[in-house]
């Protein structure tokens, strides 16, 4: 049965997280579909922050840092009080969870302190040609010394876990096929080999139903900047489970995961729990951005969401199908994050031509189209104005044209 | 002679730098003397921020990655345009210069480097009694394997210079006692041992001279939030002399510091010069307000900003000398950055009764009150102002009450 505009209408004025969308601020004539790259602006993200800066930093000045009982606006705080709304998101507890730094430099801190925790294994298992940034971070490590890195192929995880293995270290979604790992079964299979689990939640917080608490995972980090809209180069988070506070240590031991960073003792002493993953001082302007991005989910159902970006993905590869059987469809029917991907040989002039006419996804070398569906702010008939786009494109040829061919630094 | 407050009225009035308090907000009736902890609020910082997040990211969204040639709002380049503004206030190249990261994880990244520079040599020589993080972040470095910390005071430093170390890594302004180092000659000395030599200029940016070219420093980094006025745990920087560039290597090698990062190869490949510093996705909001804070120094010549910010400071100390004689002058006369240190047994209480007042410098342990002098904004009649709140509050005796002995978090 063929889909029209009107049904996608439909569907649009029976979903239940509509309200969502107004939470955000989308430019007029852009159906973004790249919020797996980068969210959306929300409504109050511009009033939050002004507020930090205006008020809370040029009249609170060093006063802000304390707590609002001792009169600050409590920036102190901030790391632990974003990172515990970010829990709900993820199956973690308010206390498993705080904001620091990059994904980058919080693979290498849970790397690092995953190998601390198993004494005589060194080595780390990780998937090959997945998001790359997890592989440099851990080559990093590798390279000084104590560290061996074993990089499979997805189908080789299990065959990979050895008694010599520390940290089966995996990204939960696929960044260009958008797959979803089975995080209970592969954190089981770690356990089993005697080594610990940690995942990269970048492209699954805010997009996928993730427990980590049901899957006992024991470690896990993600960004900000995609499904939970904190802005661009937002900072991110990172969780290790209760149980393992007290024991791990992580090498990037600065000043504010120090147990009393402002008593300037000579020698570190790590702070309570998830505290000892601070390293610097906390990023206070874009930390509220985050706070601001990660609130437009407030009172919104995770598995509700999860099932909305599920459909609307699975309307787009229906129609797109219908419309424009010249694509491949590069990702799974089922197990897949907020997002579908499509192949075509000529796939990076193809997304500069719908970016062109207001469409905006995202090239992966080689072939890719990506489209992410985030639930809070991507509509039913956004994925018919796509596919139409799409069919529009491919009809005119216009992807063909030279200004579509060049290359940009970001893709 | 007795200086008055007329005297100090008369010097704003002849201040060839009055011109610059302008460019920030400073709260009606107070004395903002804590620029050495949180720099004050720029008058453009929040426009700034604001077309970042309402137009480049609302607006653009992720195609605000692009530089403007290709349409975009140039956000990759940020941290060398950001960097390249720095460079000049610390007398280094614009191409030496880049911001990423905190302060602690450069300080990481910088000794790494070093220690891989120099193979066959293991040992770190860095400061006893100064801010600690950076003391924190090479014991971190150290427990990973393959270096050693030689911490001496500061009167051992050349001794500790033997043929086995990679680094001397210092901080040029002491935190709490003002003290400056002599940059060249400390380098000269590492250099003649066949050491490396990497300043932390946290302290001294924008506060105090400092030419890193010509005294042939290695590398350096620094926060962005002090005397640059980034705002509250704004991103720091790094510095690497351009002589090394193509040599050096850091482990916490991300994909942006990546020669091709979207290429999304499997293996690292480090970038040209120090866009190898880089780690994870540039901090985008936070960089803004770094640069609008950094722009503060525009038109600005640094050496008279400093000559100003030690005049503020000799001032401050003749007026305390002739009306506060209790407190013990607990910094350099000479060779001081743009800070000055007090010592009193109640340090602390005393303190918090100058914020009551509006007269907002810090405390440090055990026993300093610590009064900035940023000379971008501190006038002579705010130096007067700070020293009669002083001596009212030591008259009166008003900081032995009870709420100004109760500890906050931060102090």
């Amino acid at each position: 049965m063929t889909i029209t505009r009107d049904d996608t209408l439909a569907l649009d004025a029976a979903d239940p997280l509509a309200f969502a969308r107004a939470r955000f601020t989308i430019p007029e004539g852009v159906t973004y579909l790249d919020g797996n790259s980068l969210g959306a602006l929300p409504r109050r993200t511009a009033t939050r922050v002004s507020d930090t800066i205006t008020r809370e930093w040029g009249e609170g000045l060093i006063r802000s840092w304390n707590s609002p009982a001792e009169g600050g606006a409590g920036w102190i705080d901030q790391p632990a009080k974003v990172g515990g709304k970010i829990a709900r998101l993820i199956g973690g507890r308010a206390d498993e969870v705080i904001v620091t730094d990059s994904t980058s430099i919080n693979v290498f801190k849970l790397a690092a302190a995953a190998l601390r925790m198993r004494p005589g294994r060194k080595v780390i298992v990780a998937e090959a040609d997945n998001f790359p940034t997890d592989l440099y971070m851990l080559q990093g490590l590798a390279q000084l010394g104590g560290a061996e890195l074993r990089v499979v192929p997805s189908d080789g995880i299990l065959g990979a876990l050895g008694d010599d293995v520390a940290l089966l270290m995996l990204i939960h979604t696929h960044y260009r096929s958008g797959r979803v790992h089975d995080m209970a079964a592969l954190t089981a299979a770690a356990h089993a080999a005697g080594a610990l689990a940690c995942w990269d939640l970048s492209h699954s917080a805010g997009a996928v139903e993730v427990d980590l608490g049901a899957a006992q995972a024991d470690m896990a980090l993600g960004c900000g900047y995609k499904f939970l809209n904190g802005g661009p180069g937002a900072p991110a988070y990172a969780y290790v489970a209760a149980r393992h506070h007290g024991q791990f240590e992580q090498p990037l031991s600065g000043w504010m995961g120090h147990a009393a960073p402002f008593a300037f003792e000579g020698d570190y002493r790590a702070g309570p729990g998830v505290r000892r993953l601070l390293s610097g001082t906390p990023p206070v302007i874009g930390m509220a951005a985050l706070g601001a991005g990660v609130a437009t989910f407030d009172g919104v159902d995770m598995a509700a969401a999860a099932a909305k970006s599920r459909a609307l993905g699975d309307l787009f590869i229906t129609l797109v199908e219908q419309r424009c059987p010249e694509f491949g469809i590069a990702c799974p029917r089922d197990g897949r994050g907020a997002q579908v991907s499509l192949s075509h040989a000529s796939a990076y002039a193809i997304m500069q031509a719908l970016i062109g006419r207001g469409v905006i996804g995202d090239f992966r070398a080689p072939d890719i189209l990506r489209f992410g569906f985030p639930a809070l702010y991507v509509r039913n008939i956004d994925v018919w104005q796509a596919v139409s786009v799409l069919a529009a494109v491919m009809q005119s040829g216009e992807w063909k044209d030279a200004q579509h061919q060049k290359r940009r630094a970001v893709t």
